[in-house]
């Protein structure tokens, strides 16, 4: 990589990996869930994750590329660790609140990716995919308020 | 896990785990660096990084836990991809910007992490470890935000 163009192409197929491992992993969240509104929030946002790898499919169109994941180490570990968060909860509220905890890691984890994402897109002029990875961004964080919500509501019950 | 203050019991090792390896990172970040002031701010980051481990050990203690990491696979994998990056980088200015980027996604976890168990050292009426938290919580976001500055001037000098 020599180019902040090779980063940026690098990095968009790093997150074209990790979408689509989080496609596979949202609906054995969902099925795990407690909670009826933590498992419809995780069905919504597969859904919205499938339009997240469309945009990115454009945006590899816009860079003349095929669209090709590259093993993103990060998105493999988050999603390991929410596993086993998953699997080691005996309780099933305990299990809701852990499940959000590791949901809002990958969250995060996207958050920041696609911040750079965009800044480094800006910078090589290329706004279509700039605005593209901003709907992204904009929904990432709608997700993460959401799960912060919904984790009051799982510690309460927890509690109560 | 049965209980939250299970899960909040696993996420201090968790973070304890993470945040060895991070202080194991930073100088092979700090000394892969070309700008002075990004080395400086990864060098100064492994200093606070140290009373971060230092604050998880209070809280061990105020658990009346002897400190121990488990260990995180989600900062393994978000390590190991910033060392792709910097090994994969073959301009100096391109390896700060991808370097940048990796830790501001390791920030981000913490960011997140943090944020949840000082939540949940709340509602276990563990005030004086949240305070403790929120105390490293706030040196991350700091460690964000410079990052993002020093982003800026990387980005310009290999722009130039």
């Amino acid at each position: 990589m020599k180019t902040l163009e090779d980063l940026f192409r690098h990095s968009v197929k790093d997150m074209y990996y990790a979408e689509k491992q989080i496609l596979k992993d949202l609906p054995r969240m969902a099925s795990a869930a407690e909670s009826e509104q933590l498992r419809a929030a995780f069905e919504r946002h597969r859904e919205e994750t499938e339009g997240q790898v469309e945009r990115l499919e454009k945006i590899f169109d816009l860079l003349g590329m095929k669209p090709t994941g590259t093993t993103c180490e990060a998105i493999d570990g988050l999603i390991e660790e929410g596993r086993e968060v998953m699997e080691g909860a005996d309780d099933p509220e305990v299990r809701d609140v852990g499940m959000i905890a590791a949901a809002q890691a990958v969250e995060h984890y996207e958050i920041s990716r696609y911040g750079t994402l965009i800044e480094w897109a800006r910078r090589l002029g290329m706004n279509e995919a700039a605005d593209l990875l901003d709907e992204t961004l904009q929904q990432e964080k709608a997700t993460d308020k959401k799960l912060t919500e919904l984790a009051a509501g799982s510690l309460n019950r927890q509690a109560a």
